[in-house]
């Protein structure tokens, strides 16, 4: 990492031949600095503090017991370390080795949350601002695919679109590949990729490093080039904070049982925009939606109302449930979809429905594919799911669909 | 501003749920609460602080000297308010009623600096984030015009070019107006706008709200449609922190010395990637180009270097020197440009050369506007300038060349 070699002179001399410019000064250090061994040091200058920590998603989680409705459950936080005082005020603490991955972490200064001072990188996550940095440990790891690379980039936009059907102007990101504008005679596939709840269209793009995955997995020749929207999915939301009407304060609230019927009914909206505006390879074979948490639901419920429309669909930690639905899931099936894929972590609370719903299609022959990963409800993962489905995609040839027969379900014969 | 309204307890609930997710707990305090009077109301909870402050541009400016080169010099920070401690630890200040704007503030915590974790809304100006607000007194005031209204909206996208004479690739954002996308056969004029010395190509976006600006000028009919290019001026950067190949940590030390030949020089590439790619309405009266600060100056010469390109230039708090240059001034002058344009503070340090360059075209006859405003070298300016100049593009009809004879130079008669 670059060291911020700005001084408090040079800003000053800055500062003094154009009068004023709201900005500190530098803090003269490197944090976080990433060591040979892949171990990772952090600093902070903070001579008045009693107590420095760190807490971050590459430290052990935290299990924090809390009493709700007479019930004791348990809060699964991210680790804290402490950092040791040095010369000079300057506090520091290295890690151990880490594997290459997206990391993100806070100090905590006398007990204070506190950005690091010394990076600039920062990714909101709902309302919660955190510190980030990868490390790319090795080529191919998954640091590896969420960094630049010096390959072709796709062209990301915030675009704008009327939903008639929500009777509102909604913001939505379009990730298009690197070429899309120069090959004015070809037309490509497109992944719907939702985000989950108090999320927005920038989730995907800030959290989830989508260009830089799609970028990187193109450049390799595993993934097929492909048009990636990322629309809003809260119904009630027309963008994401600071592009939208109000500066609002976004939130949970948006539940999963309120968030799911309006977004499936106006989910016409957005195709139909997205058709007209990009050179879109159409039908079935070349349509895949995909989403995480809310959005995976969300994808769900939309493979059951479209069931001709997504050849392709991803769940990340977000199913529907088989009850009620037994009949809509047999007749997605009865198309053939080219992948029915679900990811979830062994240790998410999601994982209950998960597996109902890959028993009872095992049960009735309904070919899906689940993967489980470690962990819980996290982007670690949601990252990794998009890596391991956009090589999937928009490979195979089409299929016809097939008559499909329904058997007693396997929830029944749990009763 | 909505209230945010989750609760410890609603969380936990959505944690336990989905297994583990990296967010805090909401605060449960409006902070900052915009009062119907326009005053502004800021909250922290913070039982074990001794003193909390606010420091933020709404604020009388601080003068804070400092020694250099044996000079006393000046540097003007933001202003530092005391909020009082209330019942259960929770601190508050109260503003005077403030104009509308976009202000930016951030909380001293035992005088440690601490965003406000109540207010999702932050801006990044080079490596130092802060938290912002915008306030609307009245319609068609400064903070109006950078809030999101129901208008139709342009689409702002953030795409890759090479550049040949960097040999890299680089990155640029884009701004459409509304309506683009489906006028088919319709070519836009070119605003080519550069940001100051640290910045990137999303520093026009982020903290000068062009989008805002633009989508509101244009739906009142005071700025023609208009395609807004916003290259990174900083030539040995590819892109902004986040887009670019390692994680750097963005400073002030591309100096204005360094930083502008390149930019000159490889400015055809930005040029030639966007009339390839955009419908772009060409020539001399359908082009026009400013910046602020190093971009100002960046501005000036791209209009000295290639004078039969740019009918429209504005130079807000920076400009080229006179000396050196007068014979290509009076080369751009000869062009009959339909405006040239600078805007400043007046106690913008820039000013003194601004002023010198104003002077010497006067006494030259050569027809530039000079804009001052109140306060320094800061983005609220900014803003205020693009507001200003975007409403005067590309209104002129065509003007023919002129033969433009130079006078002695006024710095001459100065000697």
């Amino acid at each position: 990492m670059k060291r911020f070699a700005i001084t408090l002179m040079a800003l000053a001399a800055f500062v003094t031949a154009s009068a004023q410019q709201a900005l500190g000064p530098g803090t003269g250090l490197v944090s976080p600095e990433i060591n040979p061994d892949h171990s990772v040091t952090f600093r902070l200058h903070a001579p008045k503090a009693v107590t420095v920590q760190v807490t971050g998603d590459f430290l052990p989680t935290r299990s924090i017991p809390f009493e709700m409705n007479g019930k004791t459950l348990v809060y699964n936080a991210p680790g804290v370390a402490d950092l040791q005082e040095g010369p000079g005020g300057i506090w520091t603490y290295t890690t151990e080795p880490l594997p290459g991955e997206l990391y993100s972490y806070s100090f905590l200064v006398d007990g204070r949350r506190a950005p690091d001072p010394s990076n600039v990188h920062q990714n909101r996550d709902v309302a919660t601002w955190t510190n980030i940095f990868t490390l790319s440990a090795q080529e191919g790891d998954a640091g590896w695919y969420y960094e630049v690379h010096n390959v072709p980039h796709g062209t990301l936009s915030h675009v704008w679109y009327d939903s008639p059907t929500l009777s509102a102007q909604r913001r939505l990101t379009v990730y298009t590949p690197a070429g899309y504008e120069d090959a004015h005679a070809k037309y490509y596939p497109v992944l719907y990729l939702l985000h989950g709840s108090g999320g927005d269209e920038d989730a995907w793009t800030d959290l989830g490093r989508t260009a830089q995955i799609l970028d990187n997995l193109i450049a390799e020749g595993k993934a097929k080039p492909m048009i990636v929207v990322m629309p809003n999915g809260v119904w009630f939301n027309q963008a994401a904070p600071g592009a939208a009407v109000n500066m609002f304060q976004p939130t949970f609230e948006n539940s999963r049982s309120q968030s799911t019927r309006e977004i499936e009914d106006s989910f016409p909206d957005v195709m139909k925009f997205i058709e007209k505006h990009y050179r879109v390879a159409k039908g079935y074979g070349n349509t895949a939606v995909a989403g995480l948490s809310m959005g995976g639901r969300q994808s769900c419920m939309l493979s059951l109302k479209y069931p001709d429309t997504f050849g392709y669909v991803g769940l990340f930690s977000g199913v529907g449930l088989v009850e009620g639905n037994e009949k809509a899931f047999a007749k997605v099936f009865a198309y053939g979809p080219h992948l029915y894929w679900m990811g979830c972590g062994k240790e998410d609370g999601v994982m209950v429905n998960t597996k109902k719903l890959k028993e009872w299609c095992d049960f009735q022959g309904f070919p899906v594919t689940l993967y489980e990963s470690e962990g819980g409800h996290i982007w670690r993962n949601w990252r990794v799911y998009l890596t391991i489905f956009a090589q999937k995609l928009f490979k195979d040839t089409p299929k016809s669909p097939k008559p499909v027969s329904m058997r007693s379900s396997v929830m029944d014969s749990d009763d």
